[in-house]
């Protein structure tokens, strides 16, 4: 491992002086490459599939391994579509000159070596080492033990794509075993490696970030609130859209709504309203004592109970949990409390209770009038994503290349010291 | 430890919320409890200093122990200045429209709850307590024992201030202890504390990124470099005044230089003038076999010899290690190895030279033709510093009050949903 992260940290010097033609060639090489290797690719993957059902693995983790045409095809377009992304690198943040003369820029470089702890899908190989490369980090991918044969044989696509570029191959690296220890090793090897980023389960990320002398960028889940404000109800249709969008575009995402607050003014009027659509596209709604009394009455019965862990849930499922709020402190207070600080939009056609919320919810992205589903980074225009943040420092939600790079100040002086 | 974390918890939201002038008129407010409470806190630090004298403390450091009215005339006057200077919180870093017509803002935003620790020097708790307060974020302050009766009257001085301007006075918390196992407790609540600035001797500080479960953004210590290149002769005046001002205007401080680089080109020439200024000012030279040679060679005896440990020295003192290079990249090498990643600097009249300098150096600061004692926040412009990071993430070099905010995306929409 130390050897591994050593290479890494080399390759990182070299990387972060490669011009962007470099970087650019490298990614479209590998594109070609990955092209070119279609059956070995296939190959391995299907050696991985074949194990994973061995071990009984559910179908839609097997789903979730898959490699076909179709999947290649789309990773080496999306290996274009990131060559064709501007380079953060060596783009100045900010300069100021001195009264003594001396000119301070700031400007964006690599972070250096990260490491991307990733589950089950082999796709991120290609996707997060791409980034990393257009970024002029080097990267360590440390995928799932159940994708290894195809994960191995997608780095090497990346590899042979930096050499033909005369980059650096050791920019992008993979632990020779998947093993518990080996990743425990190198979450300790803080003087090699700068980042670490996991994706996956909050199991893992649990782990990773308690075990890690590095620092971890990372989302345990994501509790994503549509609040209802009491004034919602000035534009039903906008408000249902939005509730149905942020739940049910695709529901095992992070920045799915898991929880529906409903100002208490618009009880029985918009919820109601809203209920009827979300049952009638298959969606479970678990009810606190109020909101399920305004169904009711409404004879919406076909609804569930909450209990105290209803709240803090992540269903990444047709299942929603709904609660009649007093006031917007109220919701803030909800959602500080039951929240992850992921995304969480509130419905008005207020814009002073709009502003307020935007002010109150500590979230890394806090909408007015918009689907928690567009806290990502293409809707954001990063044009790619490498995760979503909810820690506070560096980065908060989408992450794009910037959000790879750090900076350094840089002193133009003619002599200037300190007097 | 919990109750603390917690209170400062709930006082960072209301913190994040307050106005600017909520927050200047919390620092006028503590200015003015400053000096009418002279007496008592005088007498408190007197207690300190006897107690320290008592256990024998040396002198220096009951040197830096000690308050009196200049020192309270100083604190107050900074209190004032910190007032003065731009309130972060709100500025908008950027806004984007996107194609669907939903308006993206980053705007800046407190941190939360910040956990600073420090050592002997009292006046860091009016400095560092008004800087998270002007930023919009609760501070939990854990000095020295040495300290403790002087810093809990100056932390009572800044509560008294925030009260007197409406604000909650929890927001400037201190534990009740300074025994090293309420720290231990207190760097475990990463759920209610977001970042922990360790400050004081290289001991502390990696004790304290050993156990902290929080993030923390530190510098370990500043092994800061001169490299004199190859055309540094063209202008021997401006190459001895950066040298000498480096390591001499003051040798206690981070940023003060600890090693001299001398390419092969100026060894006979410019380095024999350069040391014998360094020697006249009482620096010791600690000089590898080259440089030794080249100054005995010029007549220069009086210098010792590098040993293996001498290129990794923060000396803070009066000695300066000194090697000759065959080249800007071995420069570039021996600050990879043994430098701290805090601040270099190149003399040269070569712009080319100067570049690359700065493209291949991995540190904060990166400067040419200035001195490295002008890596700091006032220096920078900053108005203020909280301390120096060497780390990579958040933030790198003087971190000042944007340097303690981090930021949110508002995203103003009118039912804009993912398609």
């Amino acid at each position: 491992m130390l050897a591994l992260a050593r290479n890494a940290r080399a390759a990182a010097r070299r990387m972060a002086a490669a011009t962007r033609e470099q970087k650019d060639a490298a990614l479209e090489f590998a594109a070609r490459e990955l092209l070119r290797l279609r059956d070995p690719i296939l190959q391995a993957n299907g050696e991985d599939v074949a194990q994973a059902r061995e071990h009984g693995l559910s179908a839609p983790l097997i789903e979730r391994l898959k490699l076909d045409d179709t999947v290649l095809l789309r990773l080496a377009a999306g290996l274009r579509q990131v060559a064709a992304l501007p380079d953060p690198v060596g783009s100045e943040i900010e300069r100021r000159t001195r009264p003594n003369g001396l000119v301070l820029r700031r400007v964006r470089v690599p972070i250096g070596t990260i490491l991307l702890i990733f589950e089950s899908r082999p796709n991120v190989t290609v996707e997060a080492g791409s980034l990393c490369l257009k970024s002029g980090n080097a990267c360590i991918l440390r995928g799932g033990s159940e994708a290894a044969a195809s994960n191995r044989s997608l780095v090497q696509v990346l590899r042979s794509g930096l050499e033909q570029a005369g980059l650096p191959a050791d920019a992008i690296g993979t632990p020779a075993t998947s093993a518990r220890a080996a990743l425990e090793e190198l979450l300790k090897l803080d003087t090699h490696i700068d980042l670490v980023i996991p994706r996956g389960g909050e199991g893992l990320i649990r782990v990773v970030a308690q075990q890690s002398r590095i620092p971890v960028i990372k989302h345990y889940k994501g509790v994503c609130h549509v609040y209802l404000h009491a004034d919602a109800d000035a534009d039903a249709e906008l408000a249902k859209r939005i509730v149905l969008n942020s739940k049910l575009q695709r529901v095992g995402v992070c920045n799915a709504a898991e929880t529906l607050l409903v100002h208490r003014a618009v009880v029985d009027t918009l919820l109601p309203t809203v209920a009827k659509d979300l049952l009638a596209q298959g969606c479970e709604l678990r009810c606190e004592a109020k909101a399920r009394a305004a169904l009711a009455a409404a004879g919406l019965t076909q609804v569930t109970s909450a209990d105290e862990r209803t709240f803090y849930s992540e269903y990444l499922d047709k299942i929603l949990s709904v609660k009649v709020v007093e006031s917007l402190e109220e919701a803030v207070e909800h959602i500080e409390t039951f929240g992850s600080r992921h995304t969480d939009t509130i419905v008005t056609s207020n814009a002073e209770a709009g502003r307020r919320f935007q002010q109150l919810v500590d979230s890394a992205s806090v909408f007015v009038n918009a689907s928690t589903r567009l806290a990502d980074g293409f809707e954001y225009g990063m044009g790619a994503e490498i995760g979503i943040s909810t820690d506070k420092l560096h980065a908060r939600g989408p992450m794009g290349l910037e959000e790879l790079t750090t900076y350094k100040w840089l002193g133009d002086g003619s002599g200037q010291v300190r007097v």
